[in-house]
């Protein structure tokens, strides 16, 4: 393995290192050794994520020896022949640049690929079908035993005689999950033995330790009493695992590998994480150019053979410097507004309580919750948990502010976000990275469903605040509802703070001909950068923020918008019968256009996938000034 | 105890036998026999199911020693008084009617409350907090122990010594739920020791015995393993399950007590049921006046202390004519129109997979699976596991048609449905129990956010039939449809069977003035009579059915509709972008109004609620007639 590793050069003028397909069979040639396959591939997912500007590294890490093991042991001394059979997947999902660099060291793509991860048409954030090879979507916590079960039923059908192994690979965060411990009973009823689950059991979840955000208890006796079989081995050990695969085959149940790892594995100090430590740094996101290079020279020292101490019982961190308390760094956001004001909001109201699910960090409880331990609840990822517990705090006299990213926490709990809504009390639900942006980790982190579904449950208000003015006026709203409320939080960095009062529409930009209506920081932005655009072409365009979605609209606001012949409602969102109907109906004498989002979102850099959907500002113009053309300058109908 | 009981006659001459709360106070004196409480409470559960017209016999008599014990241990000698300061709530909730009956007996309700079950502001289906006295909203399996977390958090937050037990009764049903399994960690974790959970494990479960539906395994090796105490005893007997709680309380974890009872206690032919049987008789439904006075003498006569073999070990049942095979009888319905086309379904293509969350006969699944057994799925009540399970189904080339209650449906697997779609692949979702009749069962089984919610999910096409050729239309377009479709299943007796083409507008009763436009059989019949009212007033309405809820208009329909002056669209769900949207926009020159559902939906018997939400026919007529008031008599606007 004296091979050094090739590289590239990306626009920005950093050196990225990977190890070529030819490489990776060569030294599979000549050591037959998972081990160095793994160390291999360990580099490329790191590049990848490099090349991508973000990604999960310390689960990739410690996954990998599993993927590299899992595809051996299914497809044999075919594994590297780019022609599997066998369905294996992981349900975490967020493994993908793991996931990803085993299906190229397998055949499934090339070299070029890897630098495609999280671009708009390359490798999506986390796994979809999509890309050839990749079995199913994955990436919303809990569903893998269940797709599990379906594929193999599938099979049976097929061939009643199948007794081919399903492999998929479940983090031990997500054990969480209570679809994981509802899909175990079924396997076992139906006879499933070729179905293997893997955890890659990294010991830390998003923020910290597993055992300090929601320990599991007895993993043996819960998995051994809903009759499946339970296996441990070292998941940093290929050949370990390997014999647990083969073990598991053998036996006549659905089996859990619980596969102890490290979470960073392969860099002594990304695996380096104090017992205390609050924040681990290498959960998500790419390095610094400079980190980058230190990583990637361990990763090849170990390529090479060179002694890298390394997992359980490894020497300390060589890089001492990193302070894992230091949270991770991060741009001014709505999220960044809400973390202070929560804290402000939590110390004048004693009734205020804080649940999150394992995302303190990038839901902004993590400031509150060293305040006021005593009213912050760790739910760990367990939304349907947490949202029913919010519901009984509300009927005790509390009042629950509950915290997940937009997707999880209103379609993972909506049946309970509904039971809570019918008992009339007041809930406040906080959504994070809600629509387009951040576009980068894929679908299943890109809400564009959530305003339809919480608007259309009982008595909820959705609020989409743009700046912090906006939020603190939302979260006043939502405080005094009596009722729940739904803020969804998006992307990008807020407007500059509002001086004028702020509940109804507020004008950002004046302008005579046309108006466009946003709510949230991203199409607000996109607006005033349309609104230059169509000032240049002679279109003189005002753009307002609109804090809530649901509601009726003020006479004022009514007043505001009737001389323009033209609005433009944008909506980073799919439809609903939100903010464009509420104008519409508003403004029967008015023409009004929907800018907004519609199926699936695209995956990609934020640039890309909003010229994609038609929502950057260019776009935003041109429809705007397309949809103008039907009208004389004064703005009336032709 | 000898006692007669009281005596009410219904308006239609049936009498009604009961027993007063004086009468249960002086037996209580007598005897201090919990068991003989219980027993009272049994009559008066089954006398309220009775007056209701449906309610949950089984569950309710299996459940009953259970309530009194428990209501006994939480208030000792002051458990009569009618002054509880424990929380005591069922998380399955169908048990109601014995929640009430107990709730009567400790004097939190009237004698007369006993007979306003189910009725429009009376006690609801299941139960609700507008109750005073009942803590939450149950009957969502599943969230019991997550609400009860909440509570005790409440209770810890108020006073940091409480140590106050918190009691929830479970169904062994519900643990099918994976809410269950995910509430049980955190509970362990933060020292929730005062939690008790006791399940009324009757065995059997919606239509059969548990073991036939979804065994759960070893469930003191699960319980234990999430660091929970599990204990087992009779819960039939009361003073075992009073010694089950004390020893409870006194264990320093959280403590699930497995209390083994007899579905339909107290009535040994309510209690028979074979080995093989398929469909428990006394699951849901009122019994014919005939068999309710049977069973009324059998209790009357285990309160008057004669022998009554029963429970475990009892003597063959007495009423051997009960077939246990023979399904319960129902009325025709959307769903006996589907459950025999979901046989030819299968017939002609051999890809069809039945998918069934434990309601075989209440979602038109039970002749399907004697057909296929193959192609039939018992997912359990396990919603999430379901709907992920069709979507790799669906990505191995079968085409998945996946039934439940339209409320648990789309909203328990909510990110489980997004998930599917984001692959692209053909989903068929079934939804019975959609809008807003039945009413009886209360808010938990009204599926009114169903259309927004499926609605929103990327590329899902939403269908609401009202006859067998709109369901046969629509079914087809489901199984063509590249993409999700979802079907719900509304209440009442279909519409005639349509002879004309169908798919958009269908014309059902022709008209010149005023058109109404409904979708599914509940409100198609009300625009039918409102048509009929208004024609006595001189306004000439047509109706019109419309199968497809999303998409847009066709030509065709555009044309029937432009020349009415006002077309009213009838939407027995809550606001949502869907048909009232579709019609405003296809239609601008006209004026659209919407008659339709908002907020929670009342619970009551159908004629209430209708009536209640302004939906019944002359309800409609008056809004129709008063929407017209601002046209003239050609139609055209004034």
């Amino acid at each position: 393995m004296t091979d050094k590793p090739c590289v590239r050069t990306t626009e920005s003028g950093q050196e990225l290192h990977y190890f070529s397909r030819d490489q990776l069979l060569k030294a599979w040639a000549d050591t037959k050794s998972l081990k160095v396959l793994a160390d291999g591939c360990r580099l490329n997912a790191l590049t990848a994520i490099q090349a991508a500007g973000s990604g999960h590294i310390g689960t990739s890490f410690s996954s990998l020896d599993i993927m590299v093991a899992a595809r051996h042991f299914l497809d044999q001394d075919d594994f590297l022949t780019g022609a599997s059979s066998h369905v294996f997947f992981s349900s975490k999902g967020h493994d993908a640049p793991a996931y990803y660099a085993t299906m190229h060291l397998c055949g499934e793509l090339g070299d070029d690929d890897l630098f495609t991860l999280r671009r708009l048409g390359g490798l999506p954030g986390h796994p979809e079908t999509i890309t050839p090879g990749v079995p199913t979507n994955t990436g919303s916590l809990g569903m893998g035993i269940s797709k599990a079960k379906g594929f193999i039923k599938a099979q049976r059908l097929k061939n009643p005689d199948s007794r081919e192994p399903v492999v998929v690979v479940l983090g031990d965060g997500e054990l969480n999950e209570g679809q994981i411990w509802e899909s175990m009973p079924g396997a076992v009823r139906d006879g499933f033995h070729e179905l293997i689950a893997i955890v890659d059991a990294n010991h830390i979840q998003s923020d910290t330790w597993t055992d300090q955000t929601l320990p599991m208890g007895d993993m043996r006796s819960r998995v051994e009493g809903a009759g499946w079989s339970y296996l441990e081995c070292e998941g940093n050990d290929p050949d370990a695992v390997t014999d647990a695969l083969e073990k598991a085959i053998a036996i006549p149940t659905p089996t859990l590998i619980y596969a102890r790892t490290t979470k960073g594995y392969g860099v002594p100090w990304m695996e380096a994480f104090p017992e205390d430590g609050e924040y681990y740094k290498f959960h998500s996101g790419a390095l610094a150019p400079e980190v980058y290079q230190e990583a990637a020279a361990v990763l090849v020292a170990r390529w090479s053979g060179e002694p890298v101490h390394t997992g359980h019982g490894a020497l300390p961190p060589e890089r001492p410097e990193f302070d894992a308390h230091t949270p991770r760094a991060r741009a001014d956001s709505m999220l960044t507004l809400w973390e202070k004001m929560l804290c402000d909001v939590m110390a004048k109201d004693s009734t205020v309580i804080a649940l999150d699910g394992d995302l303190s960090y990038d839901t902004g409880t993590h400031l509150a919750r060293h305040l006021f331990p005593e009213r912050y609840i760790q739910a760990g990822i367990a939304e349907q948990d947490m949202v029913s517990m919010a519901g009984t705090l509300a009927l005790s006299g509390y009042l629950p502010i509950v915290h997940s990213f937009a997707t999880f926490l209103t379609m993972r709990g909506t049946e309970q976000i509904f039971n809570n809504a019918t008992e009339y009390t007041r809930v406040v639900y906080f959504g994070f990275l809600a629509g387009l942006v951040p576009s980068a980790p894929g679908f299943s982190h890109q809400a564009v469903t959530d305003v339809g579904i919480m608007s259309s449950l009982p008595g909820m208000r959705v609020f989409e605040p743009s700046c912090e003015a906006e939020l603190a006026w939302a979260i006043g709203q939502a405080l005094q509802h009596e009722g729940p409320s739904y803020l969804r939080m998006g992307g990008l960095a807020p407007l500059p703070f509002a001086t004028n009062p702020v509940g109804g529409l507020l004008e950002r930009r004046s302008g005579s001909q046309v108006a466009m209506v946003a709510s949230g920081p991203l199409l607000a932005h996109q607006a005033l950068e349309a609104s230059e655009i169509l000032g240049e072409r002679g279109i003189d365009a005002a753009v307002f923020t609109l804090p809530e979605i649901t509601g009726s609209l003020e006479a004022s606001d009514v007043l505001a918008l009737q001389d323009f012949g033209l609005v433009a409602v944008l909506e980073n969102h799919n439809p609903t019968v939100a903010k464009h109907a509420l104008l519409t109906d508003a403004l029967p004498g008015l023409s009004v256009i929907r800018i907004g989002l519609d199926g699936v979102p695209a995956n990609g850099q934020p640039v890309e996938v909003l010229a994609h959907h038609h929502l950057d500002a260019a776009s935003i113009a041109d429809t705007v000034e397309s949809a103008r053309s039907g009208f004389d300058s004064e703005g009336t109908s032709l």
